[in-house]
């Protein structure tokens, strides 16, 4: 491991989609933990992730975190309670328990009050993914030079918060922490209404009776085929983001749309002044982001 | 020239941004013309079209189109009149005059009327692009295995349509007819709204109180960052756009506002169903775009 951080011993991931198979290929690349154990709730996945060589794959979730040092829940959002509920008999003291949702204060919320005492709660979100689900979408560089926010509560202990940043330091991440209201503010805009839109405009498009279906894939390139790439997300994942998201993503979709009324009005009146400045606006937003390395531009990206 | 038309004699490339300075480069790689003479009405693009090759490079507009058996307007929408009006005079009988823009019946509108009797109108449109802008951008391969729209009237020399629609599949691309006002409303929604919702979202989040500039660069990589690299278009050609299919953009935008609506709704009154659907919907919706030729999954696309 990095830092000065030791290995974990035993680390448990329960949930082997996406997220949970690319940290399990991650560990193994970077030799962050001595074992890796898996749990999926489906049997199919542990079938499949057995034959991915995802680890040691159980059928129990006890036996998965039992003697685990590090437990991190790889599932969506809407299912970390019933699942902190399960791991609680077996977890043992000093160990910590970390997930990797995109909201965070609903985590905080549902986990921490299930958790034996001596148990270290330190949620985390790694902001990275892909189009894809499953086992089989994960590899082990999905997190590189990509940002993970802790959001630990207060009263949370410095070191296990540490050891868990150290954690995914060593996958390749940058890390921040952060409060847990923040964290779903942020992420608020930069995630979960882009997605919304995104669900959305896919969905305008193919209830269209004057655009047949075919047209719209074949000229797709125009703009719309980014959106569905966003909007071949998981759906489970994103169905519980929203629930459990609410009153953030509700605000900045009534200022999004507040925004909307104000363009639509600037092109009802032909007021080219108006969307040529936001234009031009926006296309400097566009340049800080690659400045900030989040992104490549696009040519480069051509294959 | 592929197919069995001859290549044109002179070229005449007027606007030298993205796409005129791609259409240059991809002419010469497949030799579909004699000569490629070049004019931008910027000295200054001009003077950098010279340093980068892109053909002779002319300082008058009449001096460009004069003796050109094919003429192609690759300048903003808004653009195209007045540059109809300042090559008429020059052109000759059984010239072909075609565009690059994304907007049609307004080609239809301002050009047709301005050219001599006996020059042909083949209004195209390369449905291709990337971020960037001016003639450093283009590059040949740009328009390969995209679509090009061709909008003539229903009057035109069906050997001018053939000859131009040659001309696209020479530089690589797959061609489609199709009537002004139908291409107007398709590329509505899947190019003009979806352009138009990412300047929209890029413009809220930085008008943020609670979230910083720097907050949204950093954790843009979870959806955000695909918005602002469509709002990074060149600023005029989106103004001209909105301003000339100001009728089908106000029509989808208002249905995607509809659409976005109900599903405020679910958000805020809990509705797991209703948006578990949407989300498996759209997904499907993404399947066919990649199976239709039109993205490559992103892990394909990681560098």
């Amino acid at each position: 491991m990095t830092d000065t951080q030791p290995p974990f011993e035993r680390l448990a991931i329960i949930g082997l989609g996406l997220i949970g198979s690319s940290i399990s290929h991650a560990v193994r690349a970077h030799g962050v933990a001595g074992t890796v154990v898996g749990f999926d709730a489906a049997p199919e996945i542990r079938t499949r992730a057995r034959d991915l060589g995802l680890g040691d794959i159980v059928d129990d979730i006890g036996d998965a975190v039992r003697g685990a040092d590090f437990v991190i829940l790889a599932i969506p959002v809407g299912a970390v309670g019933a699942a902190a509920s399960a791991i609680a008999p077996y977890l043992e003291a000093g160990a910590i328990v970390s997930d990797t949702g995109s909201v965070k204060e609903s985590i905080l919320r549902d986990v921490a009050p299930q958790l034996p005492k001596g148990v270290h709660l330190v949620p985390s979100h790694p902001v990275a993914g892909t189009e894809f689900s499953g086992p089989d979408a994960g590899f082990a560089a999905l997190f590189e030079k990509r940002w993970c926010i802790l959001t630990p509560a207060a009263d949370t202990d410095p070191a296990a918060v540490e050891r868990v940043a150290a954690f995914w330091r060593a996958l390749g991440s940058k890390t921040e922490v952060m409060d847990a209201a923040h964290h779903d503010r942020v992420l608020a805009i930069t995630s979960h209404l882009p997605h919304l839109i995104a669900y959305n405009i896919v969905r305008t498009a193919d209830d269209l009776e004057t655009v047949t279906e075919s047209e719209v894939f074949k000229y797709s390139a125009g703009g719309f085929r980014d959106f569905t790439r966003i909007a071949a997300s998981d759906p489970v994942m994103w169905r519980d983001i929203f629930l459990n998201n609410k009153e953030a993503v509700l605000e900045m979709l009534g200022r999004f749309t507040e925004d909307l009324s104000a363009l639509q009005r600037a092109i009802r009146w032909g007021d080219a002044e108006t969307l040529e400045a936001l234009f031009r606006r926006t296309r400097d937003i566009r340049r800080g982001i690659i400045a900030a390395g989040q992104d490549e531009p696009e040519h480069l990206k051509k294959s």
